[in-house]
């Protein structure tokens, strides 16, 4: 490991052997951290000027705007102050979470009283003007968030959204044996469902192969104006919710009596040392047992309890502050306003007596800075948190090998998602170390099973005998809770630490974790500024069982919006395809996982599909993004066309083949041009995306005149505002997804949102004026092709054969068929039709 | 309540006093009610035809596409069945809540059992050829789905996308003391967020004032293709867990070993008996000790263990399949393919013994039926479940009584939640029974505390002496709870029962319930089209604390893409307005808490702000839905511009109106018109959306080929995917959210985003060319205005005092202010500035 900067064995129980051993010193010097720490926290919320009360306070050397969250941040030093002692003893590579991202300044803090924060930003010196200008930063115009952001050294969490703050520690501790995550629960967190729901995630850690995951449920009782749940139960039920979650819970509490800082100290130093010893024991005996055979033990966690502000205002205008809600923000918002409000703020910052703290010229006293860890060991240079530095690209097993072989167009038929999982299935054998694939129960239904051929599912619950010759063991490397939150938690945390990974799900229910992509999307846009920050890589979404196969389960199945929600973030961040058979899939995802710093989302069927392009023209045309398909429209050497008709998703590129098909047969003379697309975000300006096409090449492909028919898979109007400055925009004409309902037979689905061939042909016909009255028989006769098709779907309960077995003309009957003559059909092997 | 059809007193012990007096007779009766569910289950997932196997089954009396779920059916069914026993004995009004809704064949199995389902569909007769055509419609197309779709009576949640069955169920309850709502927790759905923190809504109910919700962990131990994690915990943790959350677990587990149907119905019966009174004892202890003052009981839940897909084929080509996930879905999906696999679904079908079951014509056995309570004791037929038909309109209190008086337009500041916040406490106090505002810990930071006046935060988890005088209590009208899922599932299962509500978050952080608002639309459109369903009322979000002031928070809560996620729903379902001040908010309010099926956005700002209408005229403008401020233009009696300056929202209403003032002082020849959009669907084409104003109407007012420069708070390409359709659009320039970072001013926000007033008057002389170069020299002093402006919140750290001290000309100093001067500082009350 790249993270071990010290020989010493880990994991070890302490040597000097625990309890009592603590010298008088050390726990001075972490109280004494901790006021440092506090100190800074004030001053950045409240400072302008005067950094180090050298003059008595005056309303000038505050800032006109407090902005910033106090109430978690003494609470998160005083951890930080207490891990420093341990990581330093141990020797123990440490990440540090921050649920509660909002208490940035502690761990701005932190990190300038070890050292990192100053190497990181020269210009932050360890000196008064360092502190200066630490305060002044701080949520400041020009300056830095006041969350836990990409700007802080050490974090892979921001906490702006509250909830990830362990599905991204456990992400962060897979496949890393020696990292101790350290992560910080706050109690109004706590009450988010994908937290309530991560705790689980242990049942999924191996002892051995992954990292350890400590939580500490920071118990401070407030949140922004109301009580926590978790505050307001008995310890009882907190104590067997913990143990229900599968813990062994360690109880501290502090600050709500006049026990002495030093007695306090004391006792979470030796209830931190119990902790350690009890996580060293339980790798001591998987190390022993082995990966393999290890059983889940009750890891250790932290319920730490002390008043929110702890060490803040006692009262402000007579109202109990510390300890209350009170302190959750800013408490002495108006500290400039009044005498009264400017001597509690002086009162508050004298209390940590600076003076003592740092020397004349502002430096830290060395004593102090002695208790932090050296190097990486600080957890602020540790670098799984900037894990692009660690990142190795992926050995990538020629996917051309994968290929289903086309000898003409639509030849051949294939389950594109299965064919990408025989082709996972090598990624991960060639990288079994950094490679993983996450996803709620759908890995085998979406048909991706071929990795389990390689790698099973990692599961450390309990086993029964029925699960002999399932794909779950004790290691493995894909991963699947029902939960999309946990996922994607778990994949954000993996790729943030230096790893490659993907989600797969339902194209409708990724939606559940819209808000989670966002705060990925915005963290890659800041970090892609933040020159220290080394790319890590990108988040790569598989969406199948999509919106026009919902046979089984129908409208609450159906949602194409995904795509919408991700193109409103910055163009340099979002990629999405929708490759249109099994060797653009398999030629998209090669690339994909080429890519650093995006969000990339590919939308792909699992049901037997055609193929329509032999590898080597489905890499080029994945290459391009977009193109004319001349083999399959009518213009010839002309290169002149009536009509395009443009596709962009499986179903709809086979319903625009079909709709040409029967435009070739019945109106021999109309040339039409076909146009397919993988690469969406082609479609905008090249201003607009970096994959924009120029205007010049997009009329050249859709015509700057002529109609565009554009059957599309997801909500129509994406299309329209991906191209509204095109010149030809005006005659485009995107079929799609309406919200029309459902049905249970796949061409009564496209029938109801009038994607069908039928209707295609119908938009053609009125479209194109010059076909006049010679189109007038073949408009009505796909009307009444349409109502043949209903009322046969309604009768047989499946589609009418015409459809369900039509194949693209140069396809013919010569054609390979990967699947055979039961392709169609659900497979036996349950799961996979979900 | 309309809900007791019965004058016996509720919630009492059971009469004839407990376990053994059960008698033979009605435990038979159970057993062969589920066994005439289970059947009319198998039968709709695989029958066509000879629904009652009066014939040898032959291949095409099975459908040829098979779909459904099999594997929670018969657990569904068991419970049903129990249920109804208990329901008749004790005469208690019950729903039943399906967490696992792809269950669907057993609950329309059990209401054609109940009667309820023939009254409602009366071709679904109770005979034989009722069960063919109840059969043939399942799943199947112009059938039914195969979910617990609003096509199910008695259902209230579809179940489609899992994850809230127990925060429906909550609020069902809330405010309906007499019922008791059975939720079906999946052990699969178990696993999601939102679910696994939906447990603690316990500490938010009063045993007194609210309904019972009983909750059932089915624990059958697999999900699609895994174990789930809480069948393989220890039982000492689950019930750890349990207790944790604060339950009294039940434990029940049958059918692993050949325990006699008689004996494990006996003891089910037994233990919903004891579960039943322990309820009573509750409700008894809490109807003594009164509301006010009665402690959060540990309310009982049932652990309900059973194999998967039970009484279902044992094995299936030797395969283990009843007790594993093979009986997820359909497990004989090849039953028309081979002979074993038909004389497998016939020996499976036969076990039940339907001729037992069902006379010759095909009806239910009069001794089987008369399991069932009658009426609305039935759980299809409970008015609850169809809630509209219990919903009565609020009593509204005027509005404009709370109007901020305006005398000149801009002229009054107020902060426009709180002025709305007032107006809604006296809508709760109007209707103390049937209104609910729901929200995650941010009532007071969105400036809504107004309505704790009138009614407290419901809390039933512990207090503290603290808590004296914060507006906590164990009844009261408000619900808080730090997860979005919960509030929003709260909402729903509160108006689907026929009340009334809202919801208020920060606008970023709404898009955590996406994929709750895509299921909760799905069902309004769905309903709309179900005769004998019964409007509900509109579920409102109020979104604060929105993107353009994020001073505190930063870039992780800037998003205002909730917008662009709702308009992808059907048109008729879809509100969305972005009031420009405290009157047309209020006004806006007023209007959708009358309104039935929709899902109403609406966006406000809750920092102080210009209020520019006087009342008369907000009503009339929001009547409108957007509308000319001639007022505020400069096209005078000409009624001809030559630019139009729009807006939407108020923080760009501020930019616009400040931009028009700096045009009149330097270009008083320029033309310019202002038009404020409230009813962002206004711009849709009138065949788009029935808000949707007709193209004459819109080039009336946004012209027809002048250039609009339009002021819009969320994403631009919104507005560009509204108007693509108008005869102007190519006119249209679009200045919004951009993604582009974040800052702590909030002027310096909107410059980042190019949305300010000196960007604004850019963008005009940009695009009115006959300004030529008469324009230059303000442009060049506009853009120095954006760098002094920048580089004075880069010194201060706040906005330059001419922007934030800026007021309409015509408010000029004599406008009624009512914040005052410091209406812009931080309220010192904490908690309303996060």
């Amino acid at each position: 490991m790249s993270s071990r900067p010290d020989p010493t064995p880990l994991w070890q129980a302490r040597r000097d052997s625990g309890a009592g051993q603590l010298d008088a010193a050390t726990v001075d010097r972490i109280h004494r951290w901790w006021r440092a720490a506090n100190y800074l926290s004030v001053g950045q919320i409240y400072l302008l000027d005067n950094p180090l009360l050298r003059e008595p306070l005056h309303r000038d050397h505050v800032k006109p705007r407090l902005l910033g969250h106090w109430g978690t941040t003494p609470g998160l030093n005083f951890l930080y102050a207490h891990l420093n002692r341990v990581i330093d003893e141990r020797k123990q590579p440490t990440i540090y979470i921050t649920g509660p991202g909002h208490g940035g300044p502690g761990l701005v803090a932190n990190t300038y009283l070890e050292g990192t924060y100053s190497e990181t930003y020269h210009d932050i010196t360890p000196d008064e003007p360092g502190i200066k200008r630490l305060f002044r930063q701080f949520s400041f115009p020009g300056g830095i968030p006041s969350h836990v952001a990409p700007e802080t050294p050490g974090s892979i969490h921001e906490g702006g959204e509250l909830g990830y703050a362990l599905s991204h520690a456990y992400g962060a501790a897979l496949d890393n044996p020696d990292l101790l995550v350290f992560a910080v629960v706050g109690d109004g967190e706590a009450e988010t469902g994908p937290l309530a729901t991560s705790w689980h995630a242990n049942k999924f850690a191996n002892p051995a192969t992954d990292g350890v995951v400590l939580p500490v449920l920071h118990l401070n009782g407030y949140k922004i104006a109301n009580p926590t749940v978790l505050a307001r139960i008995s310890h009882d039920e907190l104590e067997s919710l913990m143990v229900g979650y599968g813990h062994t819970p360690y109880f501290f509490k502090a600050g709500f009596d006049d026990e002495a800082p030093e007695a306090y100290h004391r006792r979470f130093a030796e209830l931190l040392d119990e902790v350690m010893d009890h996580i060293a024991a339980i790798k001591a005996d998987a190390a022993k047992v082995g990966a393999d055979e290890v059983e889940r033990p009750r890891w250790p966690m932290i319920v730490f309890e002390h008043p929110k502000g702890w060490t803040g205002p006692k009262t402000i205008d007579g109202k109990v502050t510390e300890g209350h809600w009170r302190s959750h923000q800013v408490p002495l918002a108006s500290a400039r306003d009044t005498d009264e409000h400017l001597q509690n703020l002086e009162d508050w910052l004298q209390s940590y007596a600076a003076h003592e703290l740092f020397d004349d010229a502002g430096r830290l006293d060395e004593d102090i800075a002695s208790l932090a860890p050296e190097g990486q060991l600080r957890m602020g240079a540790n670098p799984h948190a900037n894990g692009g530095l660690l990142k190795r690209p992926l050995r990538l097993p020629d996917f051309r090998d994968f290929a289903v072989p086309v000898d003409v167009p639509g030849g051949a038929t294939a389950e594109a998602t299965r064919v990408l999982g025989n082709w996972l299935a090598e990624v991960m054998r060639a990288n079994p170390h950094n490679f993983r694939i996450f996803g709620p129960d759908e890995t085998a239904s979406n048909r991706l099973g071929g990795v389990f051929d390689v790698t099973p599912k990692q599961w450390n619950a309990a086993y029964e005998p029925l699960d002999e010759g399932e794909p779950m063991a004790r290691v493995g490397k894909v991963l699947e809770m029902l939960s999309e939150h946990q996922c994607q938690g778990w994949l954000e945390g993996y790729l943030l630490t230096g790893r490659h990974g993907m989600m797969s799900s339902y194209e409708a229910f990724i939606h559940l974790v819209d808000s989670m992509f966002n705060q990925h999307a915005k963290w890659l846009k800041v970090t892609n500024d933040i020159q220290w920050r080394s790319p890590i890589a990108s988040l790569n979404y598989l969406l199948s069982s999509h919106v026009w196969r919902q046979d089984h389960n129908g409208f609450s199945h159906q949602d194409p919006g995904f795509i919408d929600h991700v193109v409103n973030k910055k163009a340099d961040i979002i990629r999405v395809y929708l490759p249109p058979d099994a060797n653009t899939l398999l030629s998209t995802w090669d690339h994909l996982l080429r890519t650093d710093q995006y969000v990339n989302v590919v939308v792909a069927g699992k049901q037997p599909g055609p193929t329509w392009l032999p590898m080597d023209e489905a890499i080029l045309h994945c290459t391009r993004g977009l193109g004319i398909w001349e083999w399959a429209g009518t213009e010839g050497a002309s290169a002149e066309c009536d009509v395009v008709l443009a596709c962009a998703g499986d179903v709809p590129t086979v319903e625009v083949m079909a709709a040409v098909h029967l435009l070739k047969e019945n109106l021999p003379e109309l040339r039409v041009r076909v146009v397919n697309v993988v690469d969406l975000m082609r479609l905008q300006d090249e201003v607009e995306h970096p994959h924009g096409l120029s205007n010049r090449d997009f009329d050249g492909i859709f015509t700057p005149d002529k109609p565009v028919i554009f059957a599309y898979h997801g909500y129509p109007w994406l299309i329209h505002r991906l191209t509204y400055r095109r010149t030809g925009h005006d005659n485009l004409h995107v079929r799609g997804y309406k919200e029309e309902g459902t049905t249970t037979t796949p061409f009564d689905m496209v029938m109801l949102n009038d994607l069908d061939r039928y209707h295609l042909v119908i938009d053609v016909i009125d479209r194109v004026p010059s076909l006049g009255s010679r189109a007038a028989g073949l408009r009505q006769r796909m009307q009444d092709k349409r109502f043949e098709a209903r009322a046969y779907a309604v009768t047989h309960g499946e589609d009418i054969p015409e459809v369900r077995d039509w194949v693209w003309s140069d396809a013919g009957e010569t054609g390979t068929s990967e699947g055979g003559p039961n392709a169609t059909r659900v497979a036996e092997t349950g799961g996979d039709n979900e």
